[in-house]
């Protein structure tokens, strides 16, 4: 993250950088994801002063209608229905994979074969295996100067990086007690349909992998620190559902015939970090009321931080430095020019929202390729994770026995 | 305010609309608001299916190489260096004007005559003779089917929305109390420099009509009320400041020499509604601390809400029906694909930013041309809240001496 | 307030200071009040270490075998049931009154005049006039060395007191914005009865006398600054109510026949402080959903302070002295044994509530009669801030207009 | 809980209850607990009417002089420095035990054979064998009309209260997922001393049985459910402190020698429900920033409930069955007289604090005493929380192992 000293642009002074280089785009996907990543690579160099400049060449997807559609609204020049067709281009220099788990193994591996860099969704792959695999290929290519990044997009939201910012300063010294938490009810009501995400040979796991995954990355980002073991529950509260008659994204239309739900709900473990400190996680899609709660909170020998993604732009710190008498958790609102990223955008207290962590992401990664950098999160970092969601479904199908997790 | 009806698009179902029309737009002013308004442009067809397409025609500032700057990074596609050629250009339908308040007048007029629909930064104009030409001009213009809107972009906030919506319906009974504060502090240091929002003869008025415009208007918006009557105070607290060497938007550097501020600091005025409750209203530019808080709430017969754009996703509803074990103020996460704009946005809990109010804007006002109807804020809604600003400079000038404010 | 040399007492490390003299206490009215400065005597001796050693000699009321109850519960020794009578008695030195208005003014002089302390609720009387009076028998009093103190409790929360020390430190710098709002709903149903607060006579006004005082006074507290003139509105929703069957304390039962409501059911106005600064009060029954929310924010020139009372325990304070990175409102959880008046009480976030200011009002009166001071808030400051009722009266009953404040 | 029912006594209509039974108190510690239980004992009968007046006979300390200050201050009549003395007096129905854990067992025993009533500070005991001699012992003397109660406080707080109720009322369906957490830093800094709470042969454990039973006990009471298995981790981050020189309550002072710490400062674990819902749970003392953070959420199939004892009078409802507009978390301030315990107490949004659960404790305690009920938390919940506590350090000490706690 080298956010401080970037230029900023639209609404700053300088705005005379010279740029001549293009970065060629080809996505695979276009869903939820897609959207998200489109209006990134867009927006990037509308808002940041890029060295090469994303060119938005393809958008690839088996639906040729919908990939058009989704290539008119945003500004692909050109639709593909094959991502092997895509990989062959020569026009195209980085794949962006925003398609389920079960297929972001075979496209990274061939995409990094073929000379191009990669960004890929989370997580990373659908099993340990698969990761490996991943992160065996992203290596190697990084030797001819291929880089490859997994979409831990969340690390980039401003307030988390301001955490990590001031983790990594000292600020609140030793850790030793963290808490995450991403809370959901998106599924609470029994009638929702079966979505793709419920089924395993699709999505790898449910709340785990979908949801669990980012806490997990996360509290290893701004701790700087890896979870060494951990012991697990998870739990199955509806066992099925309603087949769907058509989904989109999140949202979906239930049939009359059922079908059975072969991902976890919600899952939880406790753990412990190579610092020396307790970690508790718990990643549930069945916390009603609440709509996507990223919560995480750590406890140092110097002061604390919480954040909770339904208030985004805030990130609260404790510094037991203080003078006793005005000490106080302080609701740092994250819309300063000197918090990572902000000066892109708006004055301060103008707030920024979900989207924003994917320019944020594609920025960095650009700005990675130009410097001859490999980017963070790697795929190594994503195969991490990977192991610990292993990791957790073992010891949760084992009487949460205890797992030691390889450094 | 039509959203409960619009489709979804990108993560909805359906993405089969043909859109044959477009929306040729010309925008004057390229800094803070130019940006905004850029992405409002972009964003919209993007997100939400629109009847007629937008299409950036042209951006246009007298400093040519920051508008190219600017048209580069956001697609306009062309640039002029005077607003009069902008007017006369056959393949511009709309005008955006997104400049200080002293030029809005001359060209609004001249671009609703040349049957140019027009969208109009707030506030409408530096004076009320300005804006009552300009009502003038716009009614005229309505005739023949040119549209006009200003632009109060808040009102679209959805939280706002959904608290005009509740109003609407009845929910909170008759309004009895009424705080509306907005809040900045980016003139707290006094060796900041007169920028030009602190220079009368370009600003018309300080924090007065740069923020308290606003919720002068989002009071009237929500309760379907008029203020019809106000006592005022005004205060400059940092009478003399130094003159800038360079500004751009809101940030600046000193040079050494001093000038005067001939705007007022804070503005505070207590006023009644024609619905017979009481209202205060406060806009000030030293609340140390807060750097955006627009903050209002409304006690009424049946229920109360609040709100506060440090928290924008957010609004605060009190239902006095519920039974009183249970009854308390609800947090509602305006994120639902129920609530106002959002249903073209993300999954709910997936917070939007600041700049989305002027997505939605450009979407209703797009859809009004479309309709053939007037939009709101029109014109004539603007000359209305220039009408309380001028009140209240009056009343402050006269010993904060009640003014009447014709209906 | 001296608070921060005062020794803990039960929970602390020294038990052993001796009492020796009492200070017996003669208190007139047994309802709201009476249960509330009852509690206080009772609780200041076991939680703090004092001089002069309360003795609850005898409560006074009318109704005796009321009278009678309040004294068994809460352990006064006698009852009386006229205040003459009480006035009379020898072992009395000190006088609590916790009557309505109308009858503080008598009871208070009387007091005086017979050599006994007064400690008078709050507003201090129904009237300037009535108000000069009592002010003038205190400083008479005060020759021969006889206290007398006005009620404004809410100067002890231990978060207002905070708040005053950290003015008084100068880490606010100077003052530019106050909002001052007391918000209650305890009447919004046309259906509640025609209290005896809702009755010019008794009460003298309404919400402004009840409620609106205490902002008034904490206002000039927490700033030491005073109020030079203002403007307001006042407003009664709710013109005729039903005639209370019975009532106690802020409850009641309507009968069948209606009666005029003679006092303010909201009152709102803007002003001036000494030191240049803006402030704007609301003091209102009719903000539904809200119960007893005193809010409190004032902006400095070097720091903002914020607190409501329906988080008593918080004191939310933005140091513009911190770094830009971790600026932020600081969340005091005002439970520290550095905090005023907390040493006495429990470990740090085991929260106090609303009788506690009561006790701590009681420890400070007690140690200035032990002292030879005259304690704050005096019958002065009770009368300054009956002027400033009086001024908002006035401002309001013509068209608003400007009242100065004589200093 | 029968608190609905309650007459409410100073404040509201009726005060004619005749009071003609005594309970006659003798109560064993006079530190922290000893003084939260004096208030407590004092406070019942002045603000709820109660079927038996407790009268403050005895307090017991083995520091004569200590103990008669704390008597002195509270209106105990006498003094006695043996508690076998104190249980043999004819004139104590009661025995209140405010010792630390390792002297539970023998004092609550004896005193249930002596036909005393029993209320036990919590944890019941320092080892499942006592937690269940002194059940055993409890139910015996049950059958001949001797009652007993641990003291689990925290029940008794209004809004933990309200959880309850809404729980058992179905209104947030069945339990899916609970977090609950007991946060402090009261041990951050390292020099502090080597208290008792830091000893096992004293404490019994750290902060899993000095706080983390609170939040066991809390859940299983909200819920109504029991946890049936469990896996933990616990940690001592801080390992040798200096001895104490003296120390009183929560603080004291380090001498220079160094002695181990012999229990936890934090405990971690993650459970299931008996009703088939996750629950992880966190104590820890190294919670820098969290004063006494008590925070339980438990989000079932139609609503959610959150809850902090940082803002104890607040607790937030989500109502799955509210229209999705306006659906959200209600922040129900616990001040209405609906509300348990309410009634007795001060009028809507006047707060009260962390003593009052004691008073409330004594309230129900009495009133089952004289109903001839067996009060809850019974010695049986006690116990069922002791195994709990069990189980978290057998698990803690064997990797995480599994534990089945039986019904």
């Amino acid at each position: 993250m080298r956010t401080p000293t970037r230029t900023p642009s639209v609404l700053g002074m300088t705005m005379t950088t010279t740029v001549d280089r293009s970065l060629r785009i080809g996505m695979v996907g276009y869903a939820f994801m897609g959207a998200a990543h489109s209006q990134a690579w867009r927006n990037a160099p509308s808002f940041f002063d890029l060295p090469l400049t994303p060119k938005m060449a393809a958008i690839c997807g088996r639906n040729a209608e919908a990939a058009s559609a989704v290539a008119g609204r945003f500004g692909w020049e050109s639709v593909e229905t094959d991502w092997h067709a895509l990989l062959r281009r020569s026009d195209v220099d980085l794949i962006d994979i925003c398609t389920p788990g079960d297929t972001h193994a075979e496209i990274a591996i061939a995409a990094l074969e073929a000379g191009k860099h990669v960004l890929c969704e989370k997580p990373l792959a659908n099993s340990v295996a698969e990761a490996e695999a991943m992160t065996g290929a992203a290596e190697k290519a990084a030797e001819s100067g291929v880089r490859s990044m997994v979409g831990f997009t969340y690390r980039r939201v401003p307030a988390i990086s301001l955490a990590q910012r001031l983790v990594a300063q000292g600020r609140i010294g030793t850790v030793r007690n963290v808490r995450a938490q991403y809370l959901q009810d998106w599924i609470v009501d029994p009638e929702a349909p079966l979505f793709w995400r419920l089924r395993r040979e699709v999505a790898g796991s449910g709340a785990l992998g979908d949801i669990g995954a980012h806490i997990i990355d996360l509290v290893q980002f701004i701790t700087g620190e890896n979870i060494t073991g951990l012991s697990a529950l998870t739990a199955t509260f509806i066992k099925e559902r309603p087949l769907p008659e058509s989904t989109s994204g999140l949202t979906g239309t239930s049939g009359t015939e059922m079908g059975e739900v072969t991902v976890d709900d919600a899952a939880v473990f406790i753990s412990k970090l190579s610092g020396g400190g307790l970690a508790t996680f718990e990643a549930t899609r069945f916390a009603t009321g609440r709509k996507n709660a990223i919560r995480i909170e750590i406890n140092g020998s110097e002061g604390s931080l919480a954040f909770d993604f339904e208030d985004m732009n805030l990130l609260h710190f404790y510094d037991n430095n203080d003078e006793p008498e005005t000490a106080g958790f302080r609701r740092i609102l994250v819309t300063e020019s000197v918090h990572p990223y902000v000066a892109g955008w708006w004055p301060p207290g103008h707030l920024i929202g979900y989207e924003h962590g994917f320019t944020h992401q594609v920025v960095d990664l650009v700005e990675d390729i130009a410097n001859n950098r490999n980017p963070r999160p790697s795929f190594a970092d994503g195969l991490r994770v990977q192991r610990i969601l292993d990791a957790v479904e073992t010891s949760a199908d084992n009487q949460s026995t205890w797992m030691e997790i390889p450094a």
